[in-house]
């Protein structure tokens, strides 16, 4: 008898990946599974125990249970079309508590172009299991394995703030701005949709596991090596700020947490143009090359880039 | 502050029906949600507090996970197109336990004609919420508001099964064949399928919450009532058996418990011809007339039927 605490939940996950099938063009391994019809899907489990930060309100964790799942359809490029919320929740919960994790859900849904189409809810220690539905209409679905040497490596805003916000809570730092980031990210639909559209990019990821783990993550998908230059990481200021009072290391901060809602993209730099014309913002943080494992450039100096602790 | 065990559970969902919308066609009060493209979502959790009865394998909770969300597709005549699963267990829980809590529902999921197109596990008390996704094809949704005077109400297979298995369990009846239907139901896809497709079927529901409050559901979603004739309801010798033996009248197996997935459909009378040369099986168990209730006629006496207490 060996029990489910002892394997792991990421061996868990890698071991229930052997039941999930490759139904339509896209299987497990991306942020989503894309099935017939272009319709995509993803589903992904918050709980009070590991998803709720001081300060959080039960509004935040609602929209945060609403975002992650969002965030997998825009690694995709997918619109979203629905959202089902499946929550277990304590029965000695205020009710108003209750109330207000569906309309933070709601109002995520309804950030993201759709609504909350169904829902179910039974006892629990506070669980809510989301399942966001969306379509690729014309689009290819963006995948993890399309980077190719020669490309640029993009993500579509600053990093390390919800890092930031954790350290500052941690720590006692006074920073509403970095919590914020914390509670409430902003899951890039319309920038995924634009990416996809491009026709230029070619492979996505979210950013969900932490930097480190997505370029990891790419890398083995497609084969692949990446340079990341570390003076091109966009960051607000606070995290520096946060980086010096709690005496975490900037690159633990921008590369090593996870919780961070922003895509990361490979694109062709021959054609740009596209993405510039598109509208949208990114900055670009590196090159795609020949090789397997992503490295950091800082000061001239070459390090590996590690898997997130995330 | 008034917490959610005071409110109770369905009034809960009430009150969450608020947030959900009507995105495309069909929105709450059916078994599942229609929106753009003919896509049909629908999520359901079990528990291993309240849907694992003594004597259920792993492998059976697993496939009842699956069953129950894909009996809602086929109350709406969805085909369907993939399965997503959230699992929130015990970390205590044997790994065994947990492979085979997936592999019963992918075994369910493939009995359906699909498979698991994603999933996610976090530590929990034993939740699965899955989420069952269908297409509509060239089908019209079946509703439960569809129902109209002069129609036939039918049902796809015997009644009172489930309840019976229930029943032996709890007065230590010896009856593997009712157990098994209360540990394995079949979600009735093909048949559901088969109504949608015949263009004869006006309501349609499913009966998870049991005979009594499926005909009282319809009848307040169709504005009509409904006459079930008790001699037509169709049920197998050993639910008889039971009913002696335990004590439970044989209406109340047959009526007024849940846990029972044959669906139950209004159609025109003057075209059941299509039905019967789709070569699924029913049972006509009454009518529809003019009315706001259903009432069961026995012996010719009349009684009106309740909601189940399920």
């Amino acid at each position: 008898m060996v029990d489910i605490g002892e394997i792991g939940e990421r061996q868990l996950i890698e071991d229930f990946r052997s039941f999930i099938r490759k139904e339509g063009r896209v299987g497990p391994g991306d942020d989503a599974a894309v099935i017939e019809k272009g319709i995509v899907v993803t589903t992904d489990i918050v709980t009070f125990d590991r998803h709720f930060p001081a300060g959080m309100t039960y509004e935040q964790f609602g929209w945060y249970a609403a975002a992650v799942n969002f965030s997998d359809l825009a690694a995709m490029g997918a619109r979203p079309v629905g959202f089902t919320a499946a929550l277990a929740l304590p029965p000695t919960l205020d009710a108003q508590a209750a109330y207000d994790i569906m309309s933070g859900i709601d109002q995520c849904a309804e950030f993201c172009g759709t609504g909350i189409i169904g829902g179910d809810t039974k006892d629990g220690p506070g669980i809510v299991a989301g399942t966001a539905i969306g379509c690729m209409d014309d689009r290819k679905p963006m995948l993890r394995s399309g980077a190719r040497p020669g490309d640029v490596v993009a993500v579509t805003g600053p990093l390390g703030g919800p890092a930031a916000g954790f350290a500052a809570l941690d720590n006692g730092i006074d920073c509403q701005e970095a919590k914020d980031l914390l509670y409430m990210p902003i899951p890039r639909v319309t920038e995924g949709i634009e990416l996809a559209s491009s026709g230029i990019v070619t492979s996505c990821i979210d950013l969900s596991d932490g930097l480190g783990t997505a370029l990891n993550t790419v890398c083995q998908a497609s084969g692949v090596g990446i340079d990341v230059e570390y003076s091109f990481l966009p960051h607000e200021d606070f995290v520096e700020k946060i980086s010096e009072e709690s005496g975490i290391p900037m690159e633990k901060l921008l590369l090593g947490w996870g919780g961070e809602y922003e895509l990361m993209f490979t694109a062709d730099p021959d054609r740009l143009k596209r993405l510039y014309d598109s509208g949208i913002e990114f900055s670009i943080i590196g090159m795609v090359h020949e090789g397997d494992h992503p490295e950091l450039i800082r000061d001239g100096n070459r390090s590996r880039i590690d898997y997130g602790e995330y």
